[in-house]
């Protein structure tokens, strides 16, 4: 049995894309003799198609997609995603589908029956469950078809009552297809290997699984579609982040080549670098703006978006101030020699001024704080938009996952930007994939490595005057943020009680920027944005 | 049998004064020789409790505030909602309960089995559905628990294959108890109250129904807490937007005055101002600040919080530019007098024209457009945030639902704020709601309700310069927001083919501003904001 894994890289709504590409794979495996093409969770409208699905048009254009693509299905058969209508009129309007087409029609219909609703899914809120549970020959073969979540009930803690496999074929399955729509993270892919694994011995199957490459707002599909033999062996791993169509079979290892284990900082690179080209060309722009402080967060997302969108469509806007230190923007103008970056210096000093001029009455004679700190931030946020604006830039915002934990960056000043790159990244995790890029070529000059960070809003400021040193405040961060610990667990893991106290109060405290935030490319498990939901009136830390 | 509804305001997360006003009523009803009393779904924690529902040091903090409370029914039973532990392996962690107090101890529990997940709701991402139907006996009654949602499945497309009365007590109900988290739309009383009717005819059984009185975030609870006889008949209805304690009984109508039904105009009036008036104390501040331009959305704004905060605690701002008609600085100025607000004055020229002039050959000899537009209004954004920050105010945004939906609005400038008023408002439904507030007395003078509205970010610029009127604009906007009509629908509705097509691509190309946005405090079926939730991605429309 020849199979093709169709590895796409779907366009949200975009069905004449997603179509055109769907056929196209069909019509070539067809022409090579492949029996069996397998495309991902909801191929047809891409994933997460959110709440277009409440469009009674856009399921209609799915259905058509469907139809149309079956016509194609002449001597192949081809396992593709979509929404289908619930028929009946009880439970909620649609199902998440994968559909078998061959002989030019549709052949079959199988649900998901698991529909994960945490994190950043929510895809009860769309579909019902399926509650049917069958196979399909296909070449002599009796294969259940399963989409995505419906591998994934967890031995330990089960979050499903049962897993659909256990309710299919009673026991005697030749062949597991799943479809999926799997985001990336940093240790997604021994996560997924292990859970596919576990699937094929526990039902004694080989599974042919096929997921989405590409990224889609927050969320980077990161590929690494499989073949897995009934003993759990990969016979076959595709490759990550890109698209395309891989040939494999279920009985023997085709292909020689299996992925290597990328380091996490290799793999962080490379999806975000990912996100940043998708989201860039998905909502139809080139070039990006950002603010080059001379720190190492605008460093490192000025050399990502370099990598991304090429350096002459890369924007850096230097903006000193009077607090900005020497070293600033020599720095900076390092970074840009670097990276082949050209950059344009825009001084705030007499905006900032006339802005604490017309202010003063108002300011009513109060001492220098935090409010005269954010008009200087406020100040660059609108020289950045106004360059986004004049040119059809997008602005990069360069914040980290510590100072937006903490809530240390200002709303409408450097939280500004259209998508956060490294918004999923600790500060320790920022250095950390700097020293990775900087050990095959030097990208990042050293003196921005090594001084200490800075907002630079008020002479000789440190971030660490009124935070704790980033290697302990990260660690807390992981463990509330990722591990979901509260303060009671936090200090009986060791760390200290004020400390804690005053990090979570600090975390809570600042709910509302992130409310107001761009969206973060998703790199670990618990990114801020979509899959992290906490009410803004809350009292409890 | 004497029953008490406790139709209270909770503080999401604050244990202490949850727990606190539970207690005090259960003690005064106690007291008072009243057999049940009946508090709102998820009262201990108050609703939504979102993602602080996945720390289990949260959970821990409900389940010892129900052990506690119940110390304190000696002689009365009490109903109070709260998350519970699912001893069970498999599934989510999590019911959302009703436990039955008495005897100083927990006597039972009742699990939510209809978990509402679509709009702005997402209870699967927390709570296992219930599957066990019982009933418990209270004062020789059998009683039948259910929390919300529970008897909201509809009859002409229901979005649940079941109904949990439909397998409860065989058909042989006393007493129905239903604790709800039921937020306001100015259309919900009706719905709500034929939903309970048809439940207690169906049934046969009376129904007791407690809802939350208060705002949490963007959501108003608008209270209206019930009695219904087993013929459907309302015999008891609470207050509106009001918490407090009210006496029923399930027999005869012990309360003479029920509720009359108010406009649309003042429930949103009260609504919106119990928004406010909420969100300020909920997150611990007094005071607000604004921009008022002399137009009818931040006039509307400024007198909704003067009502909310008193007009001592709001500050409005007028920030006049070259572009300012004459009439905007005097029409704000007559607004405040009117309302007893005290307004500051600080023009933008001299800010704008140091930008203008810094940007310069970044801008490269390109023509005015929306660039400079946009500099003018994040230059008034950045004056607002820094009044915020300086006085500890928060800046109320004064964007309304037609311009938020087509995009009509500035990133960072007039679409900054801690919450969005009226953005749930379409521009026509903002003028009736101004016309509401005028009917009883002149607030809002006459020149800012007849003047064609303007952004004045250029000579002589009006709205329907770029947008079709907003008779019409608002109706295709309600038809594809609230209604979820596609192109091809409002197109078949009559709409020209145009129109539709050049509103729909607006809609679909400012998501990213949406995304972006203050909460928004919610009086309609379909807000932007969480309820509402699109792909920034997408290529489709």
């Amino acid at each position: 049995m020849k199979i093709a894994l169709a590895q796409i890289n779907c366009h949200i709504g975009n069905f004449n894309a997603n179509k055109g590409l769907i056929i196209k794979h069909i019509e070539h495996s067809r022409a090579s003799g492949t029996d069996l093409i397998v495309f991902p969770e909801l191929a047809v409208c891409g994933y997460p198609p959110m709440d277009l699905l409440e469009s009674a048009d856009f399921v209609t254009n799915c259905t058509d997609a469907i139809r149309e693509i079956a016509t194609h299905c002449i001597g192949i058969t081809a396992v593709v995603g979509s929404p289908s209508k619930n028929p009946s009129p009880k439970g909620k309007n649609l199902f998440n589908s994968a559909y078998v087409l061959a002989d030019g029609e549709i052949k079959s219909v199988f649900h998901k029956t698991l529909l994960p609703t945490y994190d950043v899914f929510d895809e009860y809120r769309y579909f019902e469950p399926n509650t049917e549970f069958k196979t399909i020959e296909l070449n002599g073969k009796r294969v259940a078809i399963t989409i995505c979540e419906d591998l994934w009930n967890e031995e330990d803690d089960p979050m499903y009552t049962f897993s659909p496999l256990e309710k299919t074929g009673e026991g005697k399955i030749d062949l597991v297809i799943n479809i999926a729509a799997s985001p990336f993270d940093f240790n997604h892919r021994e996560k997924r290997i292990s859970i596919l694994q576990r699937n094929a011995v526990k039902f004694k199957s080989p599974i042919v699984y096929v997921n989405h490459a590409g990224a889609q707002n927050d969320l980077v599909f990161d590929g690494g579609s499989m073949v897995i033999d009934a003993n759990g062996e990969v016979l076959f791993e595709a490759s990550y982040f890109n698209d395309g169509l891989f040939q494999a079979s279920i009985t023997s290892n085709i292909v020689s080549a299996k992925s290597t284990a990328l380091s996490k900082e290799e793999r962080i690179r490379q999806a975000l670098v990912c996100g940043i080209r998708d989201y860039f060309r998905k909502c139809g722009f080139t070039d990006a703006v950002l603010g080059l402080s001379g720190g190492v967060d605008s460093a490192l997302v000025a050399v990502l978006a370099a990598e991304a969108l090429g350096a002459s469509h890369v924007h850096p806007v230097l903006m000193p101030s009077e607090f900005s230190s020497e070293h600033s923007v020599q720095d900076a103008l390092d970074l840009c020699k670097l990276n082949g970056l050209t950059s344009r210096t825009i001084p705030i000093n007499n905006v900032y001024d006339t802005f604490l001029n017309e202010l003063t009455p108002a300011f009513e004679g109060k001492p220098f704080d935090i409010a005269e700190e954010n008009v200087q931030s406020r100040t660059r946020g609108t020289i950045l938009m106004a360059l986004s604006n004049k040119h059809r830039y997008v602005l990069l915002n360069t914040s980290n996952k510590s100072e937006l934990a903490v809530g240390y960056g200002t709303l409408y000043g450097d939280m500004a930007g259209g998508i956060s790159v490294i918004g999923d990244l600790y500060k320790t995790e920022v250095y950390a994939l700097c020293d990775h890029l900087n050990s095959t070529q030097m990208r990042i000059p050293k003196n921005i490595l090594t001084k200490a960070p800075s907002a630079e809003l008020r002479p000789g400021q440190k971030d660490s005057d009124s935070l704790p040193d980033y290697d302990l405040l990260d660690r807390i961060l992981f463990h509330h943020i990722e591990g979901k610990s509260g303060s009671s667990s936090l200090i009986e893991m060791g760390f200290d009680a004020a400390v804690v106290s005053k990090v979570l109060s600090l975390v809570n405290r600042s709910e509302y920027k992130r409310f107001q935030f761009a969206p973060i490319i998703r790199v670990s498990t618990k990114a801020f944005g979509t899959g992290r939901r906490f009410p803004l009136v809350a009292s409890y830390s």
